[in-house]
């Protein structure tokens, strides 16, 4: 089936959905009814609250509709007769005379048998078009009218519709998958990360487990670098608007940040990026063209003021930690470091469990040129050698105008989940405004000024965001080198008890990340226990381990075990890991 | 000499500069002229500016004036005779009249030969007592009329003045001697900080080798915490204000804080303290007796919102790093664990450098109870359990009255720097109010509630202020398992460039930190420059060096150089780096 058709059937089903609903409610408002990602919705002004419990029958008196085989047909009215038609309904008025103000030149309508519905299109012919079992209501919520709190609370009931019946199967297992890899059930059920309510939304608290997980990637990443010539820098959370002001960050964005004025009555804002900062530290001296480039690392927090009907678990925060890097390179050398990065984003992906990344180029929209920093030459440049850096590595990159950062083009990565779904995962980007705006240069061959190019290049981009994905991805199930726990060690009895937490201290003190289980349990208990925290590896410490003998090493995940002799337990799981990172 | 006798010394001789200073200008109007830290100052209300360069001159006319053997004399006045005769005289008639409303009974003066003034004293009873070679004039700076910015600017003149010659020069090349340590000069010197104009003052950034310094530090109070069963949290950097509400932050400290409204109209604020993030983290479930204590460990900044004119370097800046740690304990524990952390200071400050630190105990005031947190049986338990502590490890504390954090009693720790100055380092704080305002608790033997006790354990405290101590004591010439950079090679000529930098990269994969000097200078000034640049250990490369013979290394500040295979470099550096953090 063509998306076109796809198109067609969801918004067909919505107004399907509606005659419906009009059959239980005829009096009932209309608000908006859009086709969505995978489906639709419709929202209705009802004279009751209604529950989930509707929804299949909703449902049954669609199918016999949809069976009844009505036609969809198109017509046009001017605005005054509408205007007089619809003059008792509020929503058709207001969305008329929208539309009249924006200078639309008619309306157009939708009739389907007795129904007939204000819309844009297009829609099916005929219902014989659509599958019966291709679609399912799936939930109602609240809707405020045009999304204005001050509005109304409509209600709104969503449905996702595909091609047939196998094809809404899948996407309904898939969500069912989703819910049992929620990011945010399990990180409550694994003890990664919490929040509270006197710190409040969208600001996530660390465990010792969850801070472990962040710090382990956030180490490897840092190794990647560090063999590339990368070298740490820190910095203050906090700046005058000065420093945003030369970076437009102020101009762009200044509604996002949180800002405040000092008891001085200075201007401040939290950092919502971290480039403007590592400028500074840059320019802090003259650089010559000998100690070019010069590579930044930096992971720290940056802030944004969103709003909290827009959070979500991890995914979307209002303290983001980046994995930042900066590196401020030469012309000649844009090429070079930009192949350095993709190299680490490749190796780092690859240990996650991403193995096929899609890669996308962000450019500008040369018809908003508005929105961005610097003239077309600037953009085009740049441009340019992102296709060049592409070519060379061999790589299909779909080209998406409109993606840019407001400063500079991008490479964008895409990563896969286990369940399908699609993530914009690291980025590696091109910067030829800031170092105008900052007036950064290095001292060329010839002792002349030179403008550098900056790179930003964050791997993981923010770490909570991509944690809710690798959380999910990986269903909690870590592999050995960045799971929290690498090892737990179970004792039998009370008289392995000692030895069990001496060995974990051992452990811990050789840089494995250990755990003792040294509670009343059962045995049986505490492997069920073991398997429920899905850590990587277990070991029952009993008379046997306590005498010396080989651990028999639990795999989680797997039926067949391990066999260590117990000198070699710190050097198996140190090559395991290696070998996992690549 | 007594303290009593220096403070009338001082005191007397800020009236007799003032004798001298009116004789220049018998118009001056008087501000205020107390007694401080080593010395003394006046304000004066000057018909014109004067410079460093009259100093001298002043200097000699009061040495003049003590020989004379001028006597002071006290007498009383009532205020509205007073008020009276100074009632052309601004200054005095504020100042009296704010005694009057503070309901003094009379006012006190002082008259010096001819010269009268407002004064509670004491003086000295004759000039006699003052050794005329004791004292010197050093500065000149402005200040506002009681500090307030709305008042006139005065003319300050400040002085130093010791019981004799000897002490007066000691303190004479003690500031010498700071002025060439300066954290501030050093920090640029060895390029390991900046500020920025753009992101404004005491907003420190920092370079590849100051953070490499903050982290070594770091990186070794984790590696001691570590071994004590802490484990690694993370937060967020700001909150709701209900967090710092309950805490009592929000009453005690509101005006110090950097608050903001979010766009939703919601009251945040950045965080400047650690502890109330970290009783969520401690809450997010239950804790059974036997996972007591659990100990939480944070290196994160905070933030204060001081005045402009407060800020002086690393010493006092607006974003703070503290190396923060939190053990949540049972009462029968605080002995034990406190000791632990008494251990890691004691261990990390030796390695530092600074061996024998004296101990204090800040305890409440009795008479200002309002200003802290809790019942007086509360304090009288924690500061009791603190004096068993001290008595236990055998150490002599001063207990000081009043210099208790708001919320418990601390143990303090006080450096002494190679230059005589003391600074308050580390300090371990017991804290029974917290747990009672956030109602913490873990689940002892019976299955019932027991309170926690909450132990403050930060190491450095302030990074930035720390390293503002460390570099002043180090005179930037760090040990070598501290220094940002530890070993440096210098290439002789071209041929020798290439096998520098591998030797670099090897070192630098292997966890040395290394840096190549491939410059075009010669090995003279190669020599010099890494001599300027104080790092522990240069090594020439030169033909030699390339065919493997042993390398020579050159140590900063000694005559004798150490002689190490090539092979054996990284061991080397290794086990003295291990020796050197004992």
């Amino acid at each position: 089936m063509t998306e076109e058709q796809l198109f067609k059937n969801r918004h067909s089903l919505s107004h399907i959905m509606t005659m419906a609903v009009l059959e239980l409610y005829p009096d009932a408002g209309l608000g908006v009814g859009p086709v969505i990602d995978n489906g639709f919705y419709q929202d209705y002004d009802l004279p009751e609250s209604i529950s989930d419990e509707l929804l299949p029958k909703i449902q049954k008196r669609m199918r016999e509709i949809i069976k009844q085989g009505i036609e969809f047909k198109k017509y046009e009215m001017d605005f005054d007769k509408a205007l007089d038609q619809y003059k008792d309904d509020p929503y058709k008025t207001e969305l008329i005379t929208d539309l009249k103000a924006a200078g639309e030149a008619s309306l157009s309508f939708y009739k389907s048998d007795w129904f007939e519905n204000l819309c844009k299109g297009p829609h099916v012919d005929t219902t014989k078009e659509i599958d019966v079992v291709s679609f399912k209501l799936t939930k109602i919520a609240g809707a405020y009218w045009r999304g204005d709190e001050k509005n109304k609370m409509l209600t709104r009931i969503y449905g996702v519709a595909f091609a047939n019946k196998e094809d809404l199967k899948a996407h309904l297992k898939m969500l069912e998958e989703a819910k049992r890899r929620d990011h945010r059930k399990l990180g409550k059920d694994l003890d990664l990360f919490l929040f509270s309510e006197k710190v409040g939304p969208g600001l996530p608290l660390w465990t010792p487990k969850g801070t472990a997980l962040r710090n382990v990637l956030d180490d490897f990443v840092w190794k990647l670098r560090k063999q590339r010539g990368y070298e740490k820098v820190e910095i203050p959370h906090v700046t005058k608007k000065d420093l945003y002001e030369t970076s437009g960050h102020w101009e762009k964005f200044k509604d996002d940040l949180f800002r405040f004025k000092t008891r001085e009555g200075h201007e401040f804002a939290m950092k919502p990026m971290n480039c403007p900062h590592h400028t500074q530290i840059f320019d802090r001296h003259p650089h010559s063209y000998r100690d070019m480039p010069q590579r930044y690392a930096n992971s720290t927090m940056v802030y944004r003021d969103e709003q909290t009907g827009e959070l979500h678990g991890l995914s979307r925060v209002r303290c983001i930690t980046q994995d930042d890097a900066h590196a401020f390179v030469r012309h000649s050398q844009v090429s070079e470091e930009m192949l350095k990065i993709w190299e680490i984003i490749e190796i780092f992906y690859k240990a996650v469990g991403f193995e096929d990344l899609k890669v996308e180029l962000s450019f500008h929209d040369p018809n908003e040129s508005e929105k961005y920093l610097g003239g077309p030459e600037v953009w085009e440049t740049a441009e340019n050698a992102l296709r060049e850096i592409v070519k060379s590595k061999g790589v299909e990159a779909e080209e998406k105008p409109g993606e840019a950062a407001f400063y500079g083009p991008k490479i964008d990565f895409i990563a896969k989940d286990a369940i399908g779904r699609t993530w914009q995962v690291a980025t590696i980007q091109m910067d030829m405004n800031m170092p105008e705006r900052f007036d950064l240069n290095c001292i060329d061959e010839n002792g002349e000024k030179e403008r550098v190019v900056m790179i930003h290049a964050a791997i993981m981009g923010s770490i909570e965001r991509f944690l809710s994905i690798i959380i999910e991805h990986h269903a909690g199930a870590f592999p050995l080198w960045m799971s929290p726990v690498q090892v737990r060690i179970a004792s039998v009895g009370e008289s392995h008890t000692d030895a069990t937490l001496k060995l974990v201290n051992e452990l811990s003190m050789q840089g494995i990340r250990a755990e003792a289980d040294v509670s009343d349990a059962t045995v049986g208990a505490k492997i069920r226990n073991a398997a429920k925290s899905k850590t990587p590896y277990t070991i029952i410490f009993g008379d046997k381990e306590k005498e010396g003998e080989d651990f028999q090493i639990r795999v989680f995940g797997s039926e067949e075990g391990v066999v260590v002799a117990q000198g070699d337990l710190v050097k198996h799981i140190q090559e395991k890991v290696l070998e996992q990172q690549g």
